[in-house]
């Protein structure tokens, strides 16, 4: 919710063709033989204006008749796919089947749909996210999230496959070529945390660590989404925007900190990191825009020689 | 249509498990990437009682809305994928992936449909039926039927594969084992032809011959429904329930006409065949019931020192 809202003003602020998304592919499940990729779709329908704008996935208006018939012959259909939605995830499935990569069937997907940014899957290669929950064992990141609601206490994430797959055409030279790099507020563990684990990714971002901006997932020392204070939690860390910025420390210059904790400020600056203190919490898409566009500003304005209007 | 009405009318007045379906896999069609068998899936319908009772296929009250996005990433759209019936062809998909026999697959959708009837796909390889039409060329048959709206002149009539495909298990013992067999009013050179064409059915059904009984599909000189007038013309056959069953004339003993067509009835006998004049238009479930009862009265009168309630 955090990154499709943050990317909401992003769109407002930028040429289509000035804005490259890269996306996890992690958290991509096979439900009922067909191959979802959950955030790749949250982005295509949010560049497409498709998203309802409360609710966090999905197609507006969507209808579940379909997954109500898959009822009948599966034991689980807790993964809400909508009818429209599953249009998407026949055509991926089919297009993949074919031949095509994930790469090529989100391109084409991204064009049926007129989205006219660029959305890139951080690879073509099979990477699954799994969260290990004490009495649980690993769980694949879906059925940890939404059938058991991201409960239960964490003792490690891994993102199985990641260190053999290749980032996707397009992903490492739009780093290299960017003039801003943003990690939306989003969880590091599991959605950011994948696409850095690909080879050669981290530390292309450690060259370009003065153009790259995080910005803070958890606003009063809480996430504003999801199980990220758990996961802090279990795998040792501070449950604290601070910990979420010492993950980013090596790669980004600048982290974005919600006004209601300035007061962390300092321990921003300690890790190197210029903290810009701002409202980070998206409620209106008037606020998304103008989150947006104070990290751009710091960001042009801490390269040197280099503004915004000729970047 | 002719079919299913047939059938409901032998499900009232059979057990469930005195009743075995043999189906046509000929129109089997790939839509989407996901399997469609619509003749079993008509069957399995019509059995479960999800059928719209007017309308030949797809199930009661169904809506269109996932066909309707597929409609933005594909051109043709044009085969009526319902979003309950969706549910039916990813599950189909899914299990034939997962390397169950097409066979398999339908005792298990005809389980979860709380059908008791046993339902047999007439054989697990794949078999396309290809309409050669004049201008044309080959088209599939879904194609050739639906697409098209079975228009123009037919040259040739092709069930690919037929010739290597083995009889699904269940099929021939059942057919050694009925005590009538019914081949009920459809098409015979698309609906019926492929089965016969399977290596030893025919065969088999010439030795069970008496008690083999066909309905006629055609009604006053013409088919109750589809193409079935220009198949005969343009395969070079008299368009009249006469020719049908010529078609049959080795495997069947008796033919059931429309009392509208009680005049072709020497022409039957001429043929070899008993004729059952009788009325075939199935207009409502009684009708359906009382045409089955009579086939079947006939079939058990014709049988040697055996009853129908001994069989």
């Amino acid at each position: 919710v955090g990154a499709a809202r943050f990317l909401r003003g992003l769109r407002s602020l930028l040429e289509p063709d000035a804005l490259n998304v890269i996306v996890n592919t992690g958290d991509d499940e096979s439900f009922f033989g067909l191959h979802v990729s959950p955030d790749v779709d949250t982005i295509l329908y949010t560049l497409a204006g498709l998203s309802p704008l409360a609710q966090g996935w999905g197609i507006a208006g969507d209808s579940f008749r379909c997954l109500q018939a898959l009822g009948r012959f599966y034991p689980e259909t807790w993964f809400q796919l909508g009818d429209l939605d599953l249009a998407t995830h026949i055509y991926r499935t089919d297009s993949l089947r074919r031949g095509q990569s994930l790469s090529q069937v989100t391109a084409q997907l991204a064009r049926q749909l007129h989205v006219r940014q660029r959305v890139l899957p951080m690879t073509d290669d099979p990477v699954r996210t799994f969260v290990d929950v004490a009495g649980q064992g690993p769980l694949p990141f879906q059925r940890y999230l939404v059938r058991r609601r991201g409960r239960g206490r964490v003792r490690r994430i891994e993102a199985r496959g990641v260190e053999r797959a290749r980032p996707a055409p397009g992903v490492l030279r739009s780093l290299r070529q960017a003039g801003a790099i943003l990690l939306p507020p989003s969880n590091p563990f599991v959605s950011i945390g994948p696409i850095l684990a690909l080879p050669g990714v981290r530390a292309l971002l450690q060259r370009r660590r003065a153009r790259v901006a995080a910005v803070s997932p958890m606003v009063g020392g809480a996430p504003v989404k999801g199980p990220l204070h758990r996961m802090l939690r279990g795998l040792g860390h501070e449950v604290s925007p601070v910990a979420v910025a010492a993950l980013y420390q090596d790669i980004a210059s600048l982290f974005v900190l919600d006004k209601r904790d300035a007061r962390l400020a300092p321990r921003i600056a300690a890790l190197g990191m210029q903290p810009l203190v701002t409202d980070t919490l998206m409620t209106t898409p008037g606020r998304a825009r103008h989150l947006a566009q104070a990290v751009l500003r710091v960001l042009d304005g801490s390269a040197p020689g280099r503004a915004k209007s000729r970047s």
